[in-house]
């Protein structure tokens, strides 16, 4: 077994060297350019890197002469009682992505909350104080574009039967995360009733729960491929390198973030981030990555002003600007 | 058809390459400087833009020997208990925009609220804890000055009686604004009572329940400027170049601004800064003019200390203090 | 009648020339510097201007072996239900200012809303939600030395009892604020008892429900000298110029301040300013000149990085440090 | 007595002019370096100061692979309806600190409080709405890795019987302070049954409770000793240079921290701290060397920013990050 100081990588990086489980064996990574060129057309390639080039070329500009319905409206079903932090992260995520608008289905005291801390929020209430029970389709806005679900959620029974009416009811792809995910993994047959190019974002234990323990690191990768073909989802499994997985098996690592965003709610800011890019229209394929990208970015940009230790969740939205900037002037890597 | 590269525009920009249908035609934009005069005395131009130079001399000094009543007592009449956050950003933009005085009628839930986001306001409450349901004049302060109505406060029956009885009892020109200009679509012989002076701010959409739907860019205009004589009210048509119209039918282009401010909220704080400048005793025209212009330099000022995608409401008027900054220095455009 | 373009005033501001009523006729105004000698002992002047010199004397260095004890244990006593903000700024105002630990005696309403903004504040609640009713002595820490009322109090009879068992029970000086002004001057026959060396800090509409209504500034002047004489209190009569009169009758002219600070709230600040320096054991002749120096010098600090027209009242305590700086470094004027 | 004007110490500072006693004697006080080599095995001497160089060995870098899982569950029992700032506080110190996540066992109003102040923390609600009456260890998270208990807690009965409780379940060292060691105080038999390596942070007034009114500042110093061995405990004892005692009997003294900590809140933002660093798996020695060496680290970047006196316990946290600059780059002394 080599335990190697230094590992050289032709052209770019090789999955490998990209996998948790050989952390300890790769040290000082470096890439060396021997002149490859890679085709902006990607469709040969199964697994790369998300690069600074690419993504940045994925970022749309906002048009002169748009107004807040240019930018979509999503709807956040998220929090209980109990929960309330998870959904307050997921809405500021979404608000400071640069959605037009967004309305929040949850129990009265998040919306209290949000109230105070996000006024620019729109509350649609649930009837039950404690958990979200039932949603009135009818009285929510018409043009909401995008739906996430998933955040401080609870699995309570008449939970659990909401996230069935929405998978009954909205027809364009969803965004899924934390207990939404644990009431898939309790309901496996309802995977294949969420809509075409639906982005899942689990982190290890929450996939293991959907698809079963891998044995290693490569099969884990090789798991998150067929579920991803199978349920024609996109996978975001988070981790170090968050590995995106479309539903042509195609693989995308991440390569922004730190060890700073380790930290709890870091993830319900990363839903609030994909779900405000689906509802300004980025594809799907494009909100997951762009959306990884930038919370890695944002990430990153905390860590150039401050010790990324000290890296809350919260940070993370306020960020978001300078991780785009650092992206647009690519000063960033 | 031509769709232009280039566009030069002599001495000033012409009408039409301000209008959203046109800017799929016009590429870039300069305007060539002829050596024509503009006169300070502006009524026999029938459209023109609002520019930093006119703006900047229409904003007062602050005279050193003031007290806070020298900047008035302003009274907001918004939010309901489902819709708290636009009351609250509404009256930050108060506060922020140099108002002496606030007061906040609305309902227990947005009242709470304002203590945490907002000490300085004054809160005077609805018996009602839905929503707006009957303001006692006899309670409120005496001194106040200026009234704006209408964000966050819904439509239900008894806030629409609260709305005539305000018509009913202020004698001095109102700011209208969100629901309380449903309230007037829905009741139009109440156009005939508003204050002279007041100033309404629609947007496209509230703008066609009041007043029709245009056939084009230039009908909207028309209809605003006859809707503004008619009533004999200032119109504030609010898109990317927001359009503020006169009772004498004299329109102007604003010119600041950018499309980060396309996003929930932004007109809150456009009625809360029309409601302190009118409250600090700017003329209705001024006031009008003067806030849509010092909004859209905010939203200019964030844009160039951050990506203008990741600007939410609350970030306008914590910028007004930057956004007046560069007017004084004319270092904004 | 001369309206002055430029006013020389030899050695230091002449009185007339820092009151109200003669700022219309007093242009530019520059001190001329004859080489004249101000004594640091002042009892021969009866008025004088506060300097940046003699102030920064004032400012005691913070002992190296010291624990929050040294730093004093105020009460402030401010607030009700539909009034909380006031309670909020005093009490902000105070921890920012340096006392050791501040008790917030007040309704619950109060104390929900000062344990999101401000959790280093310690509460004492009262029984009655709408408005303070009663205070146990007993339940209070015994180490309090210093007590600040007034802020947001309103004027409820049970309220008005309140007052009249804090003169009953406290011997030490109080600072006396707002509603508790107003509540003396409904009951004048206590201004008698009131503990010697007690700050009354009113405006002018204030000061003339206690005093009766002046001819003039300079009468203005006068009452507040035999006010403060007859009844040996400290009276801080806010305005563009604060006026300090000590019970000597001397009387001290500030010279920092802006008219951004012409806002509602910013009343507030100063009371928590005062009690927080009281509580520090500063002499209260130094806490009220100190207080109100600094108070200005923090508003005149936001002026310079800010716009002052959008300053507001809770701006100023996050300015003190600043101010302080200021100060010290003699770069504030 | 010689009251000196600058005091020469050779090669490191003595025990006695560490002391608050004969802080009136000792004037200014330089350090000699005449090249004694101080071992990094410390264990043959009895009293030592925290010096920056081995302070920034003993912080680990951030594993990249990691996921918050890594950086531990820390629980928090503490505050009540009546004191909810301190749980507040303790709780951002423990997030910002670098824990991966918090769990606060506390009453709902408290729960309230950090849903709008503190998004990240996961909480854990008593049955009672006053005061910590019982917690549900089976409705817990099972990856809880370490606890601490005690700021705003009260000493209700029933919350008398919950520490009973943490101490008969808890088998890992525990951070107790504030509330918790006046229990302990009046419930001296308990000590015995503490973890071995317990961090108890008590200020001079705590420490006589649970230790005797020690003759002077010697004595105390030997009391500590004396209690730590005893008990096999860690002893913080809080001051201007805070001494942590080890179950060995070492002594060290904190060299960081300044005077404008001496606020209310500040030995809340300890207790977070320490917690933070234990749950991310720090020995217990170095989590209160480190915490305390951290805290004061964080006050000193404060106070070069700002003016000291206006520093309050809120900023600590926000400050850790500059702190741990200052370290890693030994631009702190």
């Amino acid at each position: 077994m080599v335990i190697a100081d230094k590992v050289l990588s032709i052209q770019f990086q090789k999955t490998a060297f990209l996998l948790p489980e050989n952390s300890g064996y790769v040290g000082e990574l470096e890439v060396v350019d021997i002149g490859m060129e890679l085709s902006d057309n990607l469709e040969n390639i199964e697994r790369m890197t998300l690069e600074n080039d690419g993504m940045r070329r994925q970022l749309r500009p906002r048009p002169r002469y748009a107004h807040k319905g240019t930018f979509g409206h999503g709807l956040l079903v998220a929090g209980c009682d109990r929960m309330p932090g998870a959904a307050v992260l997921a809405a500021k995520a979404a608000m400071r992505g640069g959605i037009g608008k967004l309305t929040v289905h949850s129990v009265k005291s998040v919306c209290q909350t949000l109230a105070i801390t996000l006024p620019e929020a729109i509350h649609h209430l649930d009837d039950n104080e404690q958990y979200v029970s039932r949603i009135d389709w009818n009285s929510l806005p018409e043009n909401i574009n995008a739906v996430a679900l998933g955040p401080g959620l609870g699995t309570q029974k008449q939970t659990v039967a909401v996230m069935k009416d929405i998978l009954d009811t909205v027809k364009t792809p969803l965004v899924i995360d934390a207990d939404a995910l644990n009431m898939l993994a309790e309901n496996k047959t309802w995977l294949a009733f969420l809509p075409p190019y639906s982005i899942l974002t689990p982190h290890f234990a929450e996939f293991e729960r959907l698809a079963g323990k891998p044995s290693d690191d490569f099969d884990r990768l090789e798991r998150a491929k067929q579920f991803a073909q199978r349920y024609t989802v996109i996978l975001v499994l988070k981790g170090h390198h968050t590995v995106i997985t479309l539903p042509d098996g195609r693989q995308f690592f991440n390569t922004t973030g730190n060890a700073g965003m380790a930290t709890a709610g870091s993830g319900d800011v990363l839903t609030g981030q994909i779900l405000s890019l689906l509802a300004q229209g980025y594809p799907p394929e494009h909100a997951a990555m762009l959306g990884v990208f930038l919370h890695g970015a944002a990430g990153d940009a905390y860590a150039r002003d401050n010790d990324p230790r000290t890296l809350i969740a919260s940070d993370l939205p306020e960020y978001f600007s300078n991780g785009i900037l650092a992206m647009k002037n690519d000063e960033w890597r």
